[in-house]
């Protein structure tokens, strides 16, 4: 209890900063992210300056309340943090071409690499966010629906502009190494495309069939779900470097089981080529003596560097 | 209230039935399912007889009440109600080769094909009915668990015997087409196996880097999860033939977006093995014409024969 006294100080400070001096923001970029975006710091009451390539975009921003730079390097110019949410890491480039961005403070909202990432924060120096946002457009300024961005590079830069940056969607810090919020974006979309390709091979199994594709779809998504609980024991087995710890279904009983799968699909008239690669590398792993394991080995043989 | 008092008597047969007349089960195949589905036979008091190709393992479940056939003849003549959890379709054809299977009711819970499945019902006459177990062994037993079983086939089977059935599992009537089950189940196995082929990418991709793995585990279980979400979606566009209905990011964006995806997985020395063929379909979809859609035409392009 002691501690409470200056805690309740300090948010009565952060009230006040919240109700009257609100961070300016200035948005480079207004596709479907970058339109979310900007209305939620509107909403939330940031003043915002807006620049986007094609000019249409910023007419109804404009109505709502932003400021329109007509060039990027207007729009650094107006304020210290500057977010930039374009297509990718080439439009970056050409955007900041020839735009002074000395004493800014640059939150990097593209999808990239992280080997882009960490040039990006070489070339910026300490001054340098980079995110990752694990939401799509609608999702953005509403809470509920649990959008987040991953953020790696400067804790500084999060810190000092925490309160601009979590008005459209929560912030996850994971790292000073800058790469490693694009790291992570990209990893849970890759997982995210390895599940819809898995999803569309279901629902061609059921195409020509009698079946309302709404009838599978809840089953699917329960079954889903309900497996994504196996990834805390692959990580649990990656961790020990013990395929077997806790196996329930063999790797030797899961490829038996392929065949079925595959058969399925050759009656059904569906290709097999989005599940024959995952089976191919379980069989290699069974080949290399991994019978009694769980599914785990078949993460090594996609790291043919790493032996 | 008019229906209370008839609706009461009928809960009163219900339980009289329950507890004085169990139906006796045979039981035969006692791998890791069958093992798990005679315990939950014996929990709930069920009579039960057991046949295992090797002996080995009856002992333990005749010392918990089970009857041990010597033979599948001998376990056949003993029940009307006979289910099958077999390695699959072969060891029930060797099994059943020599076995009068006339007047007994069959329930066959060997993942199979639908293909396979039709077959026995053909065979079978009225009599047949199919299951598809959407479970481990573990969950069997556990209603907190979730554990259940498509059946189709003779609803009458179904209703005559469900006391009994529903005692290791739930049971989810999918229709009278006996291939229906199978068809489901595999569905859903086949869903499951690209979705974790997406997370043994992305596990991939954090292996050489200072991440533990635990670390990855709930972000990506709990992406996946939300991104379950857009499963309803898919089916809602393929009930109404229209794949532009609800898009959040075209086929176009995403399509963009690869780029990223396989140069990440460069840049951390994956194969893109596993990511390859999802993507090569969703390209042809947008040369095909599909920028302005969702992912969902791509299901079409797996049924070549369809066309």
């Amino acid at each position: 209890m002691v501690a409470a006294a200056p805690r309740l100080i300090g948010m009565a400070h952060t009230t006040l900063d919240a109700v009257h001096e609100k961070t300016p923001v200035t948005l480079l970029g207004l596709g479907a992210m970058g339109g979310a975006l900007a209305r939620a710091w509107l909403a939330a009451g940031h003043p915002l300056t807006v620049w986007n390539r094609t000019a249409a975009r910023t007419g109804p921003l404009a109505a709502e309340g932003a400021v329109v730079a007509a060039t990027a390097a207007e729009a650094v110019t107006a304020n210290q943090l500057v977010v930039v949410c374009l297509l990718d890491d080439a439009s970056v480039e050409e955007a900041l071409a020839d735009v002074e961005l000395a004493g800014k403070d640059l939150v990097n909202l593209v999808t990239g690499t992280p080997g882009q990432a960490r040039a990006w924060a070489e070339r910026r120096g300490a001054r340098y966010l980079d995110g990752g946002i694990m939401a799509v457009p609608p999702m953005i300024g509403v809470p509920a629906a649990g959008p987040y961005v991953f953020y790696s590079g400067s804790a500084e830069l999060l810190a000092d502009h925490r309160a601009a940056l979590i008005a459209p969607a929560d912030a996850r810090f994971v790292g000073t190494d800058p790469g490693r919020a694009a790291l992570y974006d990209v990893a849970l979309l890759s997982a995210m495309y390895g599940m819809l390709a898995g999803v569309a091979h279901a629902f061609a199994l059921v195409r020509e069939e009698p079946v309302a594709p709404g009838e599978l779809a809840p089953l699917l998504g329960g079954w889903l779900t309900a497996m994504t609980g196996s990834i805390d024991r692959t990580a649990a087995q990656l961790a020990v470097g013990d395929y077997t710890v806790g196996v329930v279904s063999t790797l030797a009983m899961q490829v038996a089981g392929q065949t079925t799968l595959l058969r399925t699909a050759e009656e059904q008239g569906v290709s097999t080529e989005l599940l024959a690669p995952y089976f191919r590398l379980m069989e290699r792993r069974l080949e290399l003596g991994g019978g009694e394991e769980d599914l785990t080995g078949v993460i090594g043989l996609l790291l043919p560097r790493a032996g």
